[in-house]
Order: structure tokens, then C-alpha cells, then sequence
């Protein structure tokens, strides 16, 4: 138990750790470029290297641990065992071999989970969220209704913009980032001339509610 | 009387109530995607007692008002009573149909009348709105002036864009929102080769006064 | 004198005077629409009937200054005399017409001067420019470096785009605004690949210096 | 050495310095216009003359320093004469004339090792960026887990955006720049009709991420 303590407190054996999650990340990165076949077999070899050292790693910090149960009682753990686990399931079937190769992308999270300041710095991002509850509820009654208005007027005007309410929404988040906004505008207009209406008093009323959010988080940070 | 009191400050009553606006909303959604006929029906029967729920609710809290006068003095009972009157009103016609279905998607907006929380979000926000006041006349001033010299220099260039103030008005909106600016402007320039000072300094103006409104809210809230 | 002291402070005449204003603003907006011979008749009438009020109202709080040459140390009566005076200028010239009504339109620009609200938002957006002062140019030092290598660069890829410095210059305030900036970038990475480089940085230094704009004028405004 | 001291604090020799720096800046937009041979010959000498008085100024200011080895621990001095040494290579070669143009653009730099507010504040915003280091990193590491996810799923789609890793992240900061992003996502969605799941995601999480730099500058801002 003693020897898995000092292991895991050293600092060889730590920059060692951030290195291989380094040198992880650089692998799923190169496995995006063709590769010749004898690439292919190393990339296959270091993959299970790269598995391996991390379920030694976290097996070392499960022993390094005095009560077994508290190990699991950590957020970071559980993240850190789930990714270790998940991408040591095997995938040699061509079908699987995508969803083992996204498995392993996953493994770059781990560098939230090793340094401690990116951690610290989610943490206090998801703290941040809550506050946020109610504006964005607010902003998805506004998209909700413009969405279903939307869809009742300009469903014929154009079935892949506006055909039902899920893809209405997408449009308007579309139109929310001004993205071609008037193009999808003009078209609707040449029905009913009126409906700028339609977008800007949806764009006022995102972009208000918007503005409310980012002032909220300023004045909450501010006030800690 | 004691009894629509009692009926009102019913937790279960409250739970059921935002239960049905939320299956409303739901329902408005639905209503966009092919339905058959045998849905039709149904969603027709739903409709119905959506609407005579509703009815009931407000007037049991209507009834649980003490001096019935009060009741139409707190403007969420208005807002209520007209969003339930309204949808009540009933449209076989083909051509009604379509302003039935709009109406009935006004009742997502009960969501913010039943959370306390959203309808103080939504004072807050209203309330924010009046020390715009100036800023936004500014700003409108801005977009008129540029309209008119827009409308009165390029109509002939591209009526579509810059026919009369109105739509002068739009495309300026367009041009402040960055949305294929350069191509009003590549499209001006070819006849008038210095109109990029026109765009350049409306978006300087424009962005300047809009700054300024986020600098006047953020300092507004600050002060509270 | 002392008549002309009392029409100056007169309630009703202040109103008249603001609503002329916004009669004249109308007016230009008006004229943006085709008109029958008879209106066009009609809103030149108006026309003189406006530059008249205006010549006369500008000519009674002349008179009902106590010292004369005080009158034209306020800059709003001097805005106020120039845009009168010059809107005076006859134009039946098809020619001059144009520049005529471009003139009339800056008229609008009086509800600024008449409204003491607008007058002092005016006054303290001007002064928050001062201090934005150096930022302007260093961002203005970033966009020459830039249009420099630009256009000796990629002046034989797109001339209409980078064929000199100005040019140049209006392109990278494309870029800046995010519109239709990997058109740009596509097209030069196809001759020197590693072009993303000279969007990329700069995006960053040009948003960053912004972003620094705007912290700047917040925290401006707080100190205050 | 008491010379080279006094010319150096001269009030004339200072404005001389900025005149000669705006006219070398002045210069190097002039060459980006077609000129005749008369005038590049004319170009070519007022560069060897602004490169001849940068080296003469330099030197002044290297000799009026009382201990010389002082002289290079200025960050400022070093940019100064790097800047002069590097623009006096000779480049009479087609190929390096380019180069040679480019080096000369760099010149302009000098507006900011001349004006002390700039120096002032550049020195502020380079001083911001340790704060944001931490954000920066979450950010690479959602860009490029989203790239590797990217370049997996949707290179066959299109290898244009997709194709690799490197390219996946110019792509993605495209999206994240709003840049045309649904044609982006329309394209992936015919194969893929849940991806927007993935642009929706990241958009948020950038939005996010980038929306707390900004508040961790204001706030680092105001603390001082
Ligand atoms: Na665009
Ligand atoms: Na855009």
C-alpha cells in the first residue's frame, strides 16, 4: 500500500502520466492522416501500450488509496476509471473500429482530470451554470413558440427549414447566429411580405434575453 | 368560496396545472409533423380539454379572489384570462385554422405566468428596457438617416435592397448584423467606388451606440 | 427682445418645433417612394414651408440671445445654423436635386439638438472616444501591417481583393467581421497553403485588442 | 558621448524620428500601387535612406547609452535594432525582393517602440495573457477532441474541411466564428441526420469557454 502511495506522489512518475496523455492525444490526432500499413500496426501497438499504462496508473491510485470505497466517491475517479475501461474494450470489427477510434479521443479529457488548474477552472464553469437556469429557460419558451409559429406559416414555403418543430428550432438557432439569416428572410417574404416581423422581433428578443444571461454571469462572478 | 381557495393553494392543483401547459406545449409541437387522421382527432379531443382546463383554472382563481375588482388588477390574471378567452374561440374554417393553431401556441406563454421565477426575470428585464430609452432613439435616428441617403443614392442600383426607407431600413439592419454585408457593398461600390465610406462609418456608429447600450445596462445592474 | 425670450421658453412653441422636426424627418422618408406629379408638388411646398420654420426659429433664438456673439459659442446653434442655411440652398437642377435632398435629410439630425437627453448621450459618447484613443491605434498599426503583406502577397491572386493597400485594408475588416472570411482565406491557401496563419493571428490580435476596446470603456464608465 | 546624449533628448530629433517612421510606413503602402520605373527607382532611395537614418538613429542611441551592454537588456532597443539590422539586407533578387518588402513592412512596428502609451499598453494586454492561459488550453482541448471526432465521422464526406485533424480545426473555428457554419452542418447532416448534435454542442461549449475569458479579463481588469 505504502510503496503505490509514494509512486503515485512522485513526481517523475506524474509528469510521466501527463506525458503518455500528451503523447495519447498526438496519436488519435496522427491516426486522422492516411497511414501505410506498418504505421498502422505501431499506432496499434502504442494504442495498447497507452491502455495499458493508464489501468496500471489508475490501478496504482485505486491501491494508493486507504478506504477503497472513497475512491470512488471522487468525481475525477469514476471519470478517469470510465475512460481507462470504456477504451480497453476490444474492436477489430471494421464497423466497430470507429466507435473504438472515437472512444479514444475521449482519453484527451483525461487532461482536465490530471491537471489540477483545468479542473478547478470546470468546476467553477459548471458552478456558473444554475444561475443561468431560468434565462435559458425563458430563451427556449421564445425559440418554442417562434418555432411553432414558424412552422404552422412557412412549413410549405420550405419543408427543410421550417417542415416541423425540432427543425425549426435549428433554423432559428441559424438565424439566432445571423448566419444567411436574410436568405432565409427573403424567401418567406416573397409570401408574406410582412414576415421581417417574424425574425426581428426574434432576434430583439434572443439577443435581449442573451445580453441578460452574460450580464447575470458578470454580476455573479463580481460578487464572489 | 374557501373551497377555490383552497383548491388554488393545492399543491397537487399547482403540480397539475403546470403538467398541462407543459402537455400543451407539447401538443403545439406535435401538431407540426404529419399527422393521421385518427391523430387529427385526437389531438383535436386534447385540444378541447386543454382549453376547458384552462378555462376552469382561471376561473377558480377568479372565484377565489376576494373583491373580484382586484382580480383584473395584477396584469398575469389579464394576460391568463386573455390567452384563455382567446383560444376558446373556436375555428372549423380551413382559412381560420391556421390563426386557431397560432393562437393555441400563445398558450406556451403560460409557462412564464406559472413560474414565479420567470415572471421576475421577465419584470427585471422589462424594467431595463426604459433607460434604452435614449440610446435606442439614437440608434433609430442613425438608421434613418443612413436609410434615406441609402434609398435616395442606390435605389436604382438594387431596388430589392434599397427601394424605398423601409426596406433601406432591413438591409441596414442586415449590414449591422454582418450578414453578407460586403456583397450590398461590392454591389454599390461598382458604381460608387468611395460608398464603402457609407457602410464603414454605419457600422462604426452603429457599433459604437450598441456598445454603449451594454456598457449602460451592465452599469445599470451593477448599481442595484 | 423680450418677445422673442418668450416665444424661446414657450411650452407650445418647444412642441411645435419638435414636432416640424419630426414632420421633416417624415418627409425624407416620403420621398423615398415614387410619387404622382401632384405629391411631388405637395412635399416641395412642405419643403420650403419646413426650411422656412426652421430658418425662423433659429433666427427668434437668435434674437433672444442677450449677447449676440454668445450665440454661435454653442455648438448646437451653430449645427443648427449650418443645417438651416445649407438646406436653403435652391437645387431644380436634376443634377443638384439629389445632393438637395441628401442635404434635407441631415435635418433629422436636429432631433438630436432639440431633445437635451440625446444632446448629453451625444456628449458622453464623444468623450469616451478620447481614451479608446491608442487602442484605435495600435489596431490601426495591426490592420496597415497586415494589408501590407496582404496585398504584396496575394495582390496576383485577387486584385479586386488585395490589388493595393486600401483594398486591402477593406478586405481584412471583412475578415474582421467574420463575413464570408474563408472565401478569402480559401482562396489564397490554394497558392500558399500555410496562409490560415495571417487570418488566424489576425483574428486574434485584432479580437483581442477589441476586447481590450471595450474592457477599456467599461471600466471607464465604473471609475466614473 | 554627451553629444549623442543631447541629440537623443532633442524635441526636434524625436519628432524627426516619428516623421521619418510614419513616411516609412507611408512608403511601404505606396509600393503595393502600380508604379513607373521613375518612381521605383525614386522608392528604392528614400529606402535606403529611411534604412540609413534608422541605423544612424540606433547607433545615436546605442552611443549616448552610458554603460552599452545596458543597452540590449531593453526589450525595446533589441526590437528597434533588429528590426533596422534585418531591413538593411541587400535583396536586388526577384525571389528575395518580396522578402526584402515584407521585412521592410515590419517597420511600421516601430510607431510602437516610438510612442510610449502604445509601448504602455501593449505591455498591459501581453501582461492579460497568463490569466487566460488556462481557458485557452480547455479550449484547445474541446477544439481538438471535436476535431478528432470530426475528421473521423465526416472525412469521406468531405475531405476539403475534414480531411485531417489540422483541417478539422480550421474548420471548426470557422463554425465557431459563425462563418457559413449550417452549410457546414447541412452537408454532414445528409449522412449523419443527428449531427448538428455535434455543431450545437460546440457552439456551446466555445460560446461558453470564451464567454468566461471575457469575464475572467473584466474581472482581472477591475481587481487592479
Ligand atoms: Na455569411
Ligand atoms: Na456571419
Amino acid at each position: 500500500n505504502n510503496t503505490f502511495v509514494r509512486i503515485r506522489s512522485n513526481k517523475l512518475f506524474e509528469i510521466f502520466v501527463v506525458t503518455v496523455i500528451i503523447f495519447s492525444a498526438l496519436l488519435v490526432g496522427a491516426k486522422t492522416y492516411p497511414m501505410s500499413s506498418t504505421m498502422l500496426l505501431v499506432t496499434k501497438f502504442l494504442d495498447w501500450f497507452i491502455s495499458g499504462f493508464f489501468l496500471t496508473e489508475v490501478t496504482i491510485r485505486f491501491l494508493a488509496e486507504h478506504k477503497k470505497r472513497d475512491f470512488f466517491k471522487s468525481f475525477w475517479n469514476v471519470f478517469d476509471t470510465v475512460i481507462v475501461v470504456v477504451s480497453l474494450i476490444p474492436a477489430d470489427d471494421a464497423e466497430l473500429a470507429v466507435i473504438a477510434r472515437l472512444v479514444r479521443v475521449f482519453r484527451v479529457l483525461r487532461m482536465i482530470s490530471i491537471i489540477p488548474e483545468l479542473r478547478i477552472l470546470l468546476v467553477s464553469l459548471v458552478k456558473a451554470l444554475p444561475q443561468l437556469g431560468y434565462v435559458m429557460l425563458l430563451m427556449f419558451i421564445i425559440f418554442y413558440i417562434y418555432a411553432a409559429i414558424g412552422s404552422t406559416l412557412f412549413a410549405e414555403i420550405n419543408p427543410d427549414l421550417w417542415g416541423h418543430i425540432t427543425i425549426s428550432l435549428l433554423t432559428l438557432f441559424r438565424v439566432m447566429t445571423f448566419e444567411d439569416w436574410t436568405d432565409v428572410m427573403y424567401e418567406t417574404m416573397e409570401v408574406y411580405p410582412l414576415s421581417w416581423v417574424f425574425y426581428l422581433t426574434f432576434i430583439f428578443f434572443t439577443a435581449f434575453a442573451f445580453l441578460n444571461m452574460v450580464i447575470g454571469i458578470v454580476v455573479g462572478v463580481m460578487e464572489q
